[in-house]
């Protein structure tokens, strides 16, 4: 028998970040497929379309019309899923029935005026004005009270849930912090305990060495796919540099964000040869008023796409009741990304 | 300002079987969409298809034919995520970079040999037959040295990423109990420990003073939306019974389950009109040799549907980022469950 091989044999792998195992089983690609294939409507798109409620001058469901706007355009997000003004309160029964309000703010970033954009299409100066609105964004929704946590976060694609394809992000701001930023401060802040150093600029070290999962640097960033990937061409953005939040960013290191993230989606595009639909975001220190010297910044890409431009990776069965699952390596994802370079 | 009220304020709820919180949006069902609408076949399906590779006599990728049955038919997964013979191993870099070899076994379950059925159009005598397999492969697998968790669960309808629309369920066993399970293990044993009582039948005590949750009920079962539900209509069911796994049921439990699956999965089917995807699974004690007397077997129910055939809820940026979220309250659903027996 050989010996054990990552490359073949189906195996676990520990995220470091979240703390959780994933399955990974390199041997199953080529199980046959039956199943459902996306519908990826042709991207033909007026470059302006009086029926979208994010392009400027239209009307919205609310009644209120978005002004002219020429570069970005934020507004509360008229169907929020977070509201500020919830009467604070619990509802208890026995220690199983637990339930407590949640205050926050929801809102829409439109990344461009242009209907028929995605980040992809933009220059990199454009994109930077969009890494400036998430740096305020953050900074004034951080700075109330009742907010601890900012999630900032773009859904692409109608296989991901946009209900719109003007190109827009969200930020969901609330008083708790999530499930899944909060097993990172568990993680992060465990590691900076026992080292004194950021586990991310650790991590990185290491990739740097190994080389194999890395797919795009910059002077101030990597974008690679991480060891312990889920989905099958999901990346990371990380800093080299050691900061919490998108505020610590001066402006060299926001173009050059603005440029890795122009890039990436690039090699995304070329992959399947589409527009390539994901969901994104980053995971940052959270605004409870503490220090949070254990958080180093990061943007996650989540894409479902498998093995083409209409078959994704079903989170389903397997995956929802037992354990994240995936087909093909992470270092083979890598390879493939920036074979298209 | 109102007092706090958990049907209409946004609001967190504890999931006390896994111990994390998800998001609930009550106000939000009103959001307009101009997203994607889910393609559901129309389901027009032969009793026997000469291309499906799991109708009875037809042949496998792997080239063997299946046999002439006629209940059910279980096989090895000719792709299965999972293998018996990996070399033992580990992958170590550092302290984060970890990996380790994982052994198991993928099994296939068809229900029924006509293609044409799912569970709910099959008798209440043929779906406990499919219990029957379900206790034999549990039996069967978990008593392998190496297999110490035996994952049970049904993909159904393309949306799901079924491969294919013939009857049928799987079954991962594997060395390691998966996240999912793993965190049930630790609620329910913290639980035990403090009360030595299982925690589900404690909650099934307050949900059945509460009534508005629950959903069906037999002599030994209740089928119910869990008060911290993720997807819009997801249920679970629970047996009134303490025990741990489907070794332990009864032929009167069987039969009682097999109807209760019947049950729940025609109400199903009648909310939107439609053959209802889902995946659905069962969680029961380890088969790790260990006592598991904290194990409260039960049977979770996760259907994506939202607003219609076509309308499906989509965990995307902020539930992949952050956390679950959803816009309807479980006693809602529960309701409109009802309202169709
Ligand atoms: O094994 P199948 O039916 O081919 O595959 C389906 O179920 C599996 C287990 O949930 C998933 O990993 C796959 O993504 C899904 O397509
Ligand atoms: O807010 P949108 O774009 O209407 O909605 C989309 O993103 C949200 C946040 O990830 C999800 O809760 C919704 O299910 C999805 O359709």
């Amino acid at each position: 028998m050989n010996a054990f091989d990552l490359t073949e044999h189906p195996h676990r792998r520990f995220n470091a970040l979240t703390g959780e195992w994933i399955l990974v089983s390199p041997h199953r690609s080529k199980r046959p497929w039956q199943g459902q294939q996306e519908d990826i409507p042709k991207e033909e798109r007026p470059q302006y379309d009086p029926k979208c409620y994010l392009c400027p001058g239209n009307v919205r469901a609310n009644g209120e019309y978005n002004p002219p706007y020429t570069q970005t355009f934020v507004f509360d997000n008229d169907f929020g899923a977070l509201q500020a003004n919830v009467p604070l309160g619990d509802f208890r029964k026995g220690e199983l029935l637990k339930a407590e309000a949640e205050r926050g703010i929801c809102r829409v970033i439109c990344f461009s005026p242009r209907h028929d954009l995605t980040l992809t299409d933009m220059e990199v100066g454009e994109i930077k004005k969009v890494v400036d609105v998430w740096q305020r964004e953050y900074q004034e929704l951080g700075a109330l009270d009742f907010i601890n946590y900012v999630q900032i976060f773009e859904n692409k694609g109608t296989v991901m849930g946009s209900s719109n394809p003007h190109p827009h992000g969200q930020i969901w701001a609330q008083s708790t912090v999530p499930v899944e930023p909060a097993k990172e401060t568990v993680q992060q802040l465990a590691y900076y305990k026992a080292h004194g150093r950021s586990l991310l600029a650790d991590y990185l070290v290491l990739e740097q060495e190994e080389k194999q999962r890395i797919v795009l640097e910059t002077d101030a960033f990597v974008a690679l796919v991480p060891f312990w990937a889920v989905w099958p061409f999901e990346t990371i953005i990380i800093p080299k540099r050691h900061f919490g939040n998108i505020l610590e960013m001066n402006e060299a290191e926001k173009n050059d964000f603005a440029a890795i993230i122009k890039a990436l989606s690039t090699l995304y595009d070329k992959l399947f040869g589409v527009s390539f639909p994901y969901s994104a975001g980053m995971h940052q220190s959270p605004t409870d008023g503490q220090e949070h010297p254990e958080w180093h910044f990061h943007m996650h890409f989540y894409p479902p796409l498998l093995r083409s431009a209409t078959v994704k990776k079903f989170m389903v069965g397997y995956e929802m009741l037992g354990n994240p699952q995936r087909d093909i390596t992470a270092e083979w994802a890598a390879e493939r990304l920036r074979s298209l370079k």
